[in-house]
């Protein structure tokens, strides 16, 4: 993308991408495309997942937050799966009324990130947008070869366990959405801040992939909200799973939601943007996965266990009764 | 993406793009990412490209010429680049306003095309926009380790060459903007129709890929330009070259066009969306390429040399000497 005379774009991506373009095979972006060496005995691990402002994340989110937040959710699909981060692309559609300061920003943001999860930039495109800022990521990864996690591995018996606490993003976000919610839920304004960060900037966990592979049976990142996306879990496998919703694990904030109203549950239980994993663990497996996640200073649950019969996962609530969702997944369409 | 009970999304992804994201690592769209193993001894060449309704497509256009452009314009990169492709992930932001008929017909030119250039779909993500239409795709191809052709790698004394003809695309471009245009250059309709034709479908040069990955010394694809992304070459070759632009291979039209309106022909050598391609190719290796283009069926022309000095390169007009343009390259910003 190097050239003579620079076009705006180009000074644009020669300014603020190029400094962490780091990988060698992104040829400081002057090329067409970018080239990449994969690990020999490994395979590639892909994902991309888009981002559009005032769908995914307010307009006025600062732009480092927001490049984050685009990343990071890819490499939660990786982290998921066992991978370890290679790189990725970019493409980023901007309007016309996008600051070049928004632009640097949101560089700043990526470039952290690139170094922080050693996913360096290998290329991209950026292009104009009569509509919202549209941000789109393909992240790579590896995994030795055929040790890939799958959503489809989960058998009877597996435990099921998640990491980190559920529904934090999810009621940050309604804080954000609904301003009568901080008053209703009487939460004081250090958990206010600590749902809405949780929506804000999520936290992957890269740093489980390796006690993931080596000890999952099947995995996902919980992106849609736990219940459904638990149940794409045990609909590909062919399972179900009983989950003990008292089990779950809760932050203090969100804990505190739930006791001045027990109903938020369900939207802890299907809201998403957790970007936690759910994964499953044969029984003679979990201490060593347990002993890996203190390592890897990640806080794992056991909520459940998979069950036999091909069906839609069981939350078992306070009452011992399987809850009734209103839907198991978020969805924007 | 599979669950119970399903979203719309879900139901979107499955009826139709399932259907031809054949390749076996896509696990028909039902997990989180996509499981690639790079064929041994094979380097990864990855590119990226957007396109939005309104900047890069015209609202109206039939979606299934839209789907075949953004992916023919990633594969485009790789045959640039010499690289066989081996798949795509793909991005789609959506209105409401969008009705279901047209993904169906997006999906239908998408299918096509990934069968066609055998570059089937990995992976991806739907989402919502309160925007136009936004897609990026994502291709990966693959090369023997180390012989990805560069832009980097021309020397002096090696031919420029392109393939196809140049100006097509900018001239059917300026068809569509302005409706003067057809009267002002006096083109019969079926020419109009041929110009059209190739600014809304490109004819990526994927054929040549071998050749160009065994003969030439830096190669990348005309898609701004030639003379800004000649420029581009040269610049990072550290190189100029001297392009006689009688030699500019036109089609019927385009020199119909400029036989009406010689300052049409900066129009040609500086608009852009040609997707064919140029390249460097020493003397001694001429034969060889042309014998292999001959054989993939692909027209190239000899058009000027690589000079020594860094510089610009010199487009040589019809009065011999250099031409001055407005500007090198089309930029949306």
């Amino acid at each position: 993308m190097a050239g003579e005379p620079k076009s705006a774009e180009d000074r644009l991506i020669a300014t603020y991408f190029r400094p962490f373009a780091t990988h060698p095979g992104a040829f400081n972006l002057t090329d067409d495309a970018a080239l990449l060496a994969p690990p020999a005995g490994h395979d590639l691990v892909l994902t991309a997942d888009a981002v559009i402002a005032g769908v995914h994340f307010f307009p006025e989110d600062a732009a480092d937050m927001v490049a984050k937040k685009v990343l990071r959710v890819n490499l939660s699909d990786l982290a998921a799966k066992g991978a370890r981060p290679l790189g990725f692309l970019l493409t980023l559609a901007l309007p016309k009324s996008a600051p070049e300061t928004w632009v640097e920003l949101f560089a700043h943001g990526l470039g952290d990130d690139a170094e922080l999860y050693e996913c360096p930039l290998l290329g991209g495109d950026t292009v104009r947008t009569a509509g919202p800022i549209a941000i789109s990521v393909t992240a790579l990864g590896s995994v030795p070869k055929n040790t890939m996690v799958r959503r489809s591995g989960a058998r009877a018996g597996d435990a099921v366990v998640v990491t980190g606490t559920i529904g934090d993003a999810a009621l940050g976000l309604e804080l954000r959405d609904a301003v009568t919610a901080a008053k209703r839920w009487r939460l004081d304004s250090k958990h206010q801040y600590q749902l809405m960060r949780r929506y804000l900037l999520p936290q992957p966990r890269n740093a489980l992939a390796e006690a993931i592979r080596l000890n999952a049976t099947a995995a996902m990142d919980v992106s849609d909200g736990l219940a459904g996306d638990l149940g794409k879990l045990c609909d590909v496998s062919g399972v179900s799973a009983d989950i003990d919703v008292t089990r779950v694990p809760l932050s203090e904030a969100a804990a505190s939601v739930v006791n001045s109203e027990p109903a938020a549950i369900e939207q802890v239980l299907t809201g998403g943007d957790d970007y936690e994993i759910v994964c499953t663990v044969p029984p003679q497996r979990l201490a060593d996965f347990r002993a890996a996640a203190d390592t890897a200073r990640v806080p794992v649950t056991e909520i459940g266990r998979v069950t036999a019969a091909k069906a839609p996962p069981r939350f078992i609530g306070r009452d011992g009764k399987p809850m009734q969702f209103k839907q198991t997944s978020f969805s924007h369409f």
